[in-house]
């Protein structure tokens, strides 16, 4: 994954992970570990994790040298690369990627801001009491609005437009996009491991992308990924009061009324409609040309070219039919 | 309608007019146009438009002397009234209206505005870092909090109380008017026409009225109107994070549950209920008397004095009896 | 109840408590009431209120010496306890609570705050343009993000993390609270008696209590207490854009997705899940262990160990197999 902003504190030794995870029985070793990724594009110098068998053709052919998995998998794994067991696999590989990725775990505001008037950001048309962060880029021809606070780890482009009172941070803006106020865009996702005494937050390495010539309404809330970005297609325009969850992709030319939610991990084809109030539950695929009505609860996948309604969302003509 | 605000570059001549559409088969003259108005409203100086067969009625009888419209509504049209035959009417009159009001379609930050503390507007108590913009009036004993913008073309009446963080333009807020804080009032609509390679908005030139002794809970986003105002009645009260989308007029004495969305155009009345969640598709008409149970999902009209719950809404004994 | 913050204006006599509800006909005495307080609360220096049947087991040993009820309700209380017979209860409470707590009934932002920088807070690590009100007090080694404002009465634990843009007043937050950008926290809440011409809004002297460790999500609105507090339990997270009305007590280590909304005076139990969308209704007993699917609408109680989805939300399994 591209992963332009979080700062990696590797390499970390092999007898730094051993120590972090508890693990007394391995012959601890030098072997330096540069970054943590998945089974896909880890390479001879990562560290991967492998926790459910369905990635078990993946992990057949993984190139990394180290694997974070259980007793139950481990025999997938090709010889080249060495299982490192563990109790709970996710909980294991959030300990290593913060040890990799410290600055990913929490959201603390940007403490090292300055007002927009302290740097030249060149043809940027700003409102009062504008902050910026380091690490910011902004294109020309760009307005900001009142109060808003562009923070570290932010890309503009060109002809973009920000409202009023909004926060972005960890995010990639293509040209010609449009925000408008109180959006609050790049924060980490709601994801943690549920604990009795105390949730354990998972790092989130990934950003925001939004693509050119999006619209954003009021009062967004766009969360950054985890091990993956959160990206919106181009031409894309949502409405007011919508939360996109962390390493949520939404197509191209797609439209979404206000208050819609969508739930972590899912994915949303091109030319879809979703009307306001609808909800689309996690770890889903939405087609492409997909229309889902007003209100609607989607809690499964919905093919290309379909028209959906209710709860949960079955076919629009069905629906209405039994609702007369 | 009325239109207070929104300055109308008028006159255009009907050659600019074909210029703007790409017309070429029309004699160019030098007539000039004041005013893009609806069939109704039209008099002889107004270019007006006709998309409906619905109406058909209205149009028989208009005043303007130029009407944007198609081959087979034409003949609809008296004498008085010449044609402008165009391929897709409601581009072609966001096209015409954008000429008479540039400044209704883009949502840009209000980039005049000044410090409330370096112009005297009576008798207010406001926060730190006020800021207001021009064209705005405030009556007396008025409060104004922390971090609120008061962008242009602003009215607030006589003991207005304004929350913190709330951004105000294009709107009319009558006397004895409470919104807190968070909210966004009389941004530009949710209105565009979809288009593959880049949307193309639509013009707002209405705006929003909120009447006397109402109150509106944190974080609403109410939009202005595009052809006709968005209006909030007498004594109606809104929870916190609703959503009012443009054109919607709402009667006097209802109260609106938290999270409630109202789509686009709809009519509610008098002494209406709506409770938590509930959502209202756009361009339905919502009695006097009625109670929405909360989490309801309206998608038709609503005769008066009924009560309604479910998704899609339906009588609510009925839906009680079937949910048992 | 507990009530740090609200400044009690009592004692009020008996007969000043006549004259405002225009009572004419009782004998008008000297005899001093200190605090109005549920029948369960009450002692001998406070004045009480029954006005629901419900509640005959409680009254008939309230020590209150007086009680605003009426005359079907009257011969349920002791002889110790003076009936005062209004024509609305729950109407005339309102109307004495706001003479012992007068600031309790509207939300005017706080014109008494200062920048934090002129003051010393100790360990905190603070942003741009953060302001304070009196009777704040904050604990060592927190953060306070950008233009966030923390109004008059509120405590802050140690450790804890404000965003930016936040706005805190009448509250309690406990040690380790993370409390994430716009987020409203402690204004009144939708409360009031609808009136054609002008509704009457009744007091709210409830606090909001956010014990240690929790979270609470971007654009989260927490309404304080009208006549209890609105209380969030220990290790309890909350995702963005949710609504907590006034009232609600809700467990520990619970899991609240996105844009969940919570009607008043509803209790949450500990462990409990609820996924992206629901609404709980009002006045509803929700227990431990319970999960509610996104999207589901709540209606009546749930008790412990329960797992429910659907509007209105029922067993889990059911809802799928009626919804294959």
């Amino acid at each position: 994954m591209s992963n332009p902003f979080f700062s990696n504190k590797g390499p970390i030794s092999l007898a730094q992970i051993f120590n972090i995870l508890k693990i007394t029985n391995e012959k601890k070793t030098d072997f330096n570990l540069f970054d943590i990724k998945d089974l896909n594009n880890a390479d001879k110098d990562s560290i991967t994790f492998f926790h459910s068998k369905k990635y078990k053709d993946v992990a057949k052919i993984t190139k990394a040298s180290f694997c974070l998995t259980s007793d139950l998998l481990k025999d997938f794994l090709p010889n080249t690369c060495q299982p490192i067991i563990v109790s709970n696999v996710l909980t294991a590989v959030a300990r290593i990627t913060k040890e990799f990725y410290p600055d990913s775990i929490e959201d603390e505001f940007d403490n090292k801001v300055f007002n927009i008037e302290n740097k030249d950001f060149g043809i940027i048309n700003h409102g009062k009491n504008v902050l910026v962060g380091e690490n910011v880029k902004i294109g020309s021809n760009c307005l900001i609005g009142h109060n808003s606070i562009i923070e570290k780890n932010v890309q503009i482009g060109d002809n973009c437009k920000i409202g009023s009172n909004t926060i972005i941070r960890n995010s990639i803006i293509k040209n010609n996009v449009t925000i408008l106020d109180n959006c609050i865009i790049g924060k980490k996702g709601f994801g943690f491991f549920p604990n009795k005494k105390k949730n354990f937050r998972y790092p989130h390495i990934g950003i925001v992308v939004i693509n050119e010539d999006c619209e954003i309404g009021c009062g967004a809330t766009i969360d950054r990924g985890s091990m993956s970005n959160t990206e919106i297609g181009k031409n894309t325009f949502l409405d007011n009061q919508i939360h996109i969850a962390h390493n949520v992709k939404i197509g191209e030319n797609t439209i979404i009324a206000g208050q819609v939610g969508i739930a972590g991990s899912s994915t949303i084809g091109n030319n879809v409609r979703i009307g306001g109030q609808a909800g689309i539950s996690g770890h889903l695929k939405i087609g492409n040309n997909v229309d889902i009505a007003g209100g609607s609860g989607v809690i499964k996948d919905i093919p290309d070219n379909s028209r959906v309604m209710g709860y949960p969302a079955k076919n629009l003509r069905e629906f209405l039919r039994e609702n007369k």
